[in-house]
């Protein structure tokens, strides 16, 4: 079999995690597969680079910006080789460059264009374990680019794709996906299979066990993915092709409270209007999460929509930017909101599961701000401080939660 | 004019003291220069990577060794091009791999091949300045390597020759070269300029501020070199081709305390046994000091030896090896020696000169162990309890301390 595996920060944050991810690799590899490794920058590594970076500019170019943190996945590529070394096996390290992953030059948040195979598939056939800088790659320019977050477990799932691998192992520090997040919900179910479809709605909407580009990544090139957990052996999650349909069921809930609201007040209500305003950010790159436009008075309307925190000040100076021409009174944002969203296959379909949703929603005495859905999920914004009641409500309603 | 200039460990250790060095470039370059700069990794970055990648393994591999510490210069640039750009200047930080600085394949200790100038030679023509790795190459086989010891030198003289640049700067802790070591010798005379062969003899006996492959290679391709403190306008050392042969006279004195005595007792008296002994030593690639040779009784030698004290385990290894074959009784060594030398043009021509040394070091009520010599150097081996003593005696006689 070949294998990819891939460690997060939190996996090899010590020499000891390190030599306890070389073990489990070793064993791997001597159960007669081939094996390639994907690994993270220890963790704390790249907030210590990038804190130090903005010690000698708060706002460095994104090249040396790259140039900077894509040091942290080479030193961690360095030190599990080494590791490797010590217990007999031939591990060599590769930087995305070396490795042959090819990037666009958008620096920072760079999109793979290609993963060449040949160096690692050279390393695989002469028996050595290739140990590859996540995260990182080349733009067609020679610079060292990297993938923004997430960019690991993609890193990962575009290697296990070149190589053809029979299996795609994302090691973090959970065994697996479950049904909720424990943070908001007691003890909920841990999920044994799921579908790429269902792990992109979760993703999306707050789940951090994947990042949303390796998943959508999977899907579209069939890579299979497996979630463990690094240092504890036990449960796993696969994430995979789902063949046959099944019933409309809530397979799982996640809560974000990344977001924030921002409002547009009483805005002309002419048509193209609200078009403006979403092609301003559009042409920004902030993805817009939902939108409300209230009916007002006066042929006015209130314009709202949600965006992730990290996209707020980009948003603002654009709202700024477009203000006058679209006759807004006043730009406005709320950050005391959360989404909570169910997820599973085909529930838009399900009058039933919607209604049971706002109506346990309600039963808690908490007002729905915004809705959105699709196929397989739909997001409620309700008021950040009930978010652990809804979430707990709802989980027990759709029976998310282990009471073994 | 085209600078090249090159800033040590000390030098970029703090992020203010690499936004002082961001100045001091941006100074020559809005002066009219074009100007590229080597970095060498922030003080103490280099000893944390390899403490940390002993910790996973006390014997790396030394391809990954390199892959490991290479991480220390690359992180040097990002942040002094960053500094850069902070102060309306586009610089460009480059590997050495980005840079072309093409090396063997030994890793740890990797030759310089070729620089390429072509990358370089482009940013500069952009109006740009490049920020070069300093320490590290490319092997053929595209895998990252480092020049050992005083790879930065190295990398700063290599491309101030392949970019023609009419000088290297090395931008230090110390304002320059001095004619004694102040650790042993009391206020010694700055040297405002050098000759190459005497920087040399300097470097390769005791005398820190700049690495002796660096000195060779400048001599090499007349390569003019300035030294100056970082941070501290001043003094300067200039060390360059000595138009006209002086009268001998002694210019600098250096204290070396790496050293160590390795002594074959008793070695049968034949001809070619010494040269067993010393062709074991060369390899291995452990460079000899000094040799001495005493006669003995019943057709048997002493043969002894000085070697740097880094390659002690390997000689004495290599001793063991040769033991039988060359009937050794014994093997021992002696690290509390240390060797003073005196250094300047054409000063082995002058039995006044080596008499004084001689003389100095008597008076002192010292002995010589052993003696070597150049035409630019001459040598001595005593107790390294004396060191201090001999050093300051032989300052005054030689005129080499300041005592303005």
């Amino acid at each position: 079999m070949l294998v990819v595996q891939k460690y997060g920060g939190t996996s090899v944050e010590t020499p000891e995690k390190i030599l306890s991810v070389a073990e489990k690799v070793s064993r791997v590899y001597d159960s007669g597969n081939q094996i390639a490794v994907i690994v993270s920058a220890m963790g704390g590594t790249t907030n210590y680079l990038i804190n130090l970076l903005h010690k000698v500019n708060p706002n460095p170019n994104p090249r040396e910006y790259d140039m900077m943190v894509s040091t942290g996945e080479q030193i961690s590529t360095a030190l599990l080789a080494s590791a490797m070394s010590k217990m007999g096996k031939r591990a060599v390290s590769l930087t995305g460059f070396q490795a042959g992953i090819d990037t666009d030059s958008n620096h920072v948040r760079a999109k793979l264009k290609r993963v060449y195979q040949g160096k690692m598939l050279s390393l695989l056939e002469e028996g050595k374990i290739p140990i590859i800088a996540g995260f990182q790659g080349v733009s067609p320019s020679g610079d060292i680019t990297t993938l923004g977050r997430g960019g690991s477990d993609t890193t990962a799932v575009a290697v296990a794709y070149a190589l053809d691998a029979d299996v795609c192992e994302i090691y973090t520090d959970v065994d697996g996906v479950y049904a909720a997040d424990p943070r908001y919900v007691e003890n909920p179910k841990h999920i044994e299979k799921i579908s790429y479809d269902e792990m992109i709605e979760m993703a999306a909407h707050g789940a951090k066990v994947l990042h949303l580009r390796a998943v959508e990544l999977a899907r579209r090139y069939h890579v299979p993915l497996i979630v463990r957990h690094a240092h504890i052996d036990g449960r796993e999650t696969r994430i995979e092709e789902v063949e046959k349909m099944e019933e409309p069921l809530v397979r799982a809930l996640t809560v974000d409270e990344g977001i924030v609201k921002v409002v547009l007040e009483s805005v002309l209500d002419k048509p193209g209007i609200a078009a403006n305003i979403f092609k301003k950010l559009a042409d920004k790159q902030i993805p817009l999460d939902m939108i409300v436009q209230s009916m007002h008075k006066n042929g006015r309307n209130d314009v709202a929509f949600a965006i992730a925190k990290d996209d707020l000040q980009d948003t603002l100076n654009a709202m700024e930017e477009i203000k006058d021409e679209v006759q807004a009174e006043a730009v406005h944002y709320d950050d005391t909101i959360a989404k909570v969203s169910i997820v599973g296959v085909n529930i838009l379909g399900s009058s039933e599961i919607i209604y049971s949703m706002f109506s346990v929603i309600a039963s808690e005495g908490v007002n729905i701000d915004m809705i959105s859905s699709s196929n397989s999920r739909v997001s409620c914004i309700i008021s950040k401080s009930k978010i652990k009641e809804v979430a707990n409500a709802l989980s027990e309603k759709f029976e998310l939660r282990d009471f073994r």
